[in-house]
């Protein structure tokens, strides 16, 4: 995801999973020649060498996305100078662009309800390190996950919601989501509606997973729509929040064939896996940086 | 498909890829003690011998299906006799049933518009045996596929339409149908919306492949429509025709991945296997008397 | 699996996600005429209603194979009884069968080393009722996942082994095995080569799971040999021990596409979802029953 | 494949489905700093604005990658200025290249025996232009699939066979393939082992079809190997011919699932399906230039 030019100081950086020393650069701008020489060119200046590069021009918007590798070969390559003289580069072309050092881990904050699937899924990803995330907080409507929660050590917001007081607690989920620091939320099967305030504020840093291959069977219960309708397969789409609830733009989405033996609760139990899956590898594309959003799509740069 | 009991008379049929000379038995009835029970006695006592069986209670329906392929064992197996025993002990459950013997050749008519990608795959399984249809003509509202069906040896009937004569190419349709002594229509990428009243008459009899997950993007465009929602998967149902179009029951269904640098028209293009493989597996599954038909859903007995 | 017949006293079973109140009778044996009708006509005589059967006749080994899930609808229905009827039918035909009550949990040891990937997904399975096994202990030459253990409550035992003591070791895992009255041993990633008379002993009642399409790459690091390759899918198989290692009856497989950008690590992390899945499956199946093990084949009545 | 630098006049070339005037320049080196610089900066002086790229660089052997498409949107863009233009940069970096014009059609001949799936594939996707080959010739040990090739006006050459004469036949084929201008050889279930001299010839330019998951189950009835293994899953392996017959770098391969149900000759006709997909996807992707070969391995830079 590309916001504005972002700096993370080196000390706060975890190496792990460090394979080469590899930073990673993103951008985006309108298409305009010489979008991929403006950073290959200087990439090469600043002795920084590119193990793995992908673009691409979405000739139907008019906009290019382009995600780099590199490896850089001089001593003493400071992230800050490096910003500092892209920038400049950048702004003529309206670009965009965010460099992420060797080792990030994304702070985010999981929100969930009663189903714990995804949840166990995604700490067991963060806790062997394969996820690189730091999960800030947990934060719920609902207490029951509470010790699992607390055998990895994460702290638990327990924020109860009732329809009198779903402002006041979208109020307390705001607040625990701003001072954590998080810059992804995940939403992991947390069974409440979003406001339309709080879609627009989360817009773009929040990713959702929906039990539907969207845009079937959209809003409650879309086992049970699934099974009314006879389907041969059930899936999972995880794409970001925006202000349509369930029209947000997908990452990616999985698939599960089912039979007619298959009543609702079964095709419930059998998309469990597809689920946590599906959200895991949006995650992991998400932190990365290999997914962009453009208006209502996104660009994934997938290996 | 199980209609009412139905003989085929044995001088007619084809012996073809006859694996243990195996006939086939399908049934379906209300749900009573005893379902199971009065097939398989039935054919201990005729000595046959059941090489694969399959049976379903659906508890939410309250009906039962059984599909049993068998290899008679006594000399001078006759199908009328075992029809005709077979039909009194059913009628106490009020179990309609179908026997197929070895090598049958469903008796079809496959409708087509100008793309040609179904069509050429149906011909291929035809050509060479792997799908036990017996092809009696190709009707279209088009003449382009003419010569593809010359080379097969198959009579084709162009029908043009316009939306005056709408009505009267229907009646010709319906009529090279009857004449044809089809059991079963293929439409292969028909594109002409059918009447509400053809429809109904084909129910149960015609399927049709939707290049689209259903229920997902009904009606014209679908892989348009997909694009437009930046899906990352499209696929394809091959359905029975009933009278809400793009809404009969599902038979199977197949996906393909797909991404931001597929447009339009690249993922009609990629659409084509996945449409070929989904309906040539639902005429299989149906010619093999896999699926059976039950208000709005399917039941179907695949390997 | 069949063996010998067994009852369960029904005093030990615990009801669990129990649809109808299923029972399970599954028998094999040489094939014959009549094998079905043995089975049903009985189930019919003691007023059990037949939710789902699958027959299969392999008439290569002559063999025959049932599977039938059934609702008594007596009052009063008894295992006891049902067995000691049966039998006297099953021995004319030489078949051996199972009867399987409703909620039963298999008893199983889960043997482990380091890597804790399959532990922790079989563990979730267990502790949500999805999988439908009693873990009495979880066996390991290494200390490392005790934690893990302890807090789903299970007994943990270390048993190092070195070259000097593999004898003594395999002592104590057999012990522990009897003592703890397992009927299925999961290898879940266990990294000890087993000694041939181990084998001998939990053949047909054990599943590895080996991270490869066998019977390709066999023995160790097997993503290395697959990178050495330059394969474009891994895979994993879940198979029974037999004496043979990595070359028991397979009970499933699945498989992962990879590229070019996948080192020999990268093909590791990428195999561990699909480790899990398929040994999560493969003892789903066994423990539903629905595998039955033949020479050196397995028949698999999936859903 | 890269070659050496090649000029294909632009007068042989037709314009096929040609989206935005799409030029490609595929290029590979040893990796040093600047590989990705040399090639974006002269596009940038060229004037050609970069539809599409990916790189990769193989840190284990040192190798460097690239794949481009550009629009030129300069007027006047003439390939062999071009040409001449990017050596002189390229030689420096010791960098082979390609320069492929839009609608190019790859001159290939396709060699046969009498199974026809493969071939029937093929000539469909090359009859409505969805594959971008110009079939030079059809060549055979048998006569069996003349007619087909005749009904697509292709020549077809019937080089008969015997262990007595298999070095005169290969010195025919040898020949044809010479004469025919192909750059390609499409070995679409070519039922003869080929001369390790053959073998080293075609070497990098010949793709054949091999009916199992490489390297499992090499040589003769692969899928009556998979029956005797009992594997779950059957597959098809499209691969370049090198020297090592079966042993070629593997380009992509296709699976599909089997059951107990499925005897050996139900695995060959299940696995046509797959073999041709999988096929067909190969020379997609060489033609489209998105195959490179280095050593015994590929890197694919697929969509």
């Amino acid at each position: 995801m590309l916001g504005p030019v972002r700096h993370r100081p080196h000390s706060e950086k975890r190496k792990m999973q460090d394979k080469n020393n590899r930073w990673i650069l993103t951008a985006q701008c309108p298409s305009r020649l010489g979008t991929v020489d403006v950073v290959t060119r200087f990439l090469k200046e600043q002795r920084c060498y590119i193990t793995e590069q992908q673009s691409f021009d979405d000739h139907l918007s008019g906009h290019f996305f382009i995600r780099t590798e590199f490896r850089p070969e001089a001593e003493g390559f400071g992230a800050e100078a490096f910003q500092a003289g892209f920038a400049e580069r950048a702004a003529e072309f309206e670009m965009t662009f965010e460099l992420t050092a060797p080792g990030t881990r994304m702070p985010v904050v999981i929100m969930v309800s009663k189903a714990d699937h995804c949840l166990n899924d995604l700490l067991y990803r963060y806790r062997t390190g394969q996820l690189p995330i730091d999960i800030r907080s947990i934060v719920s409507n609902h207490p029951d996950l509470a010790s699992l929660a607390e055998w990895h050590g994460i702290p638990y917001r327990h924020f109860p919601i009732t329809p009198e007081t779903k402002p006041e607690q979208e109020a307390q989920v705001r607040e625990e989501i701003e001072a954590s620091g998080a810059e992804l939320v995940i939403l992991a099967r947390y069974m409440q509606v979003l406001s339309s305030e709080m879609c627009t504020r989360l817009s773009g840093r929040a990713i959702n997973i929906h039990h539907s291959l969207l845009p079937g069977f959209k809003g409650a219960k879309p086992y049970h729509q699934a099974y009314e309708k006879g389907v041969k397969l059930v899936g999972a789409t995880a794409h970001y929040i925006n202000d349509d609830l369930d029209e947000g733009p997908i990452i990616t989405q999985g698939v599960e064939p089912v039979g007619h033996a298959d009543y609702p609760e079964d095709l419930v139990a059998k998309g469990r896996d597809i689920e946590c899956l599906t959200l895991a590898r949006a995650v992991a594309l998400h932190v990365e940086r290999r997914v962009f959003l453009h208006a209502s799509r996104t660009v994934v740069f997938d290996r």
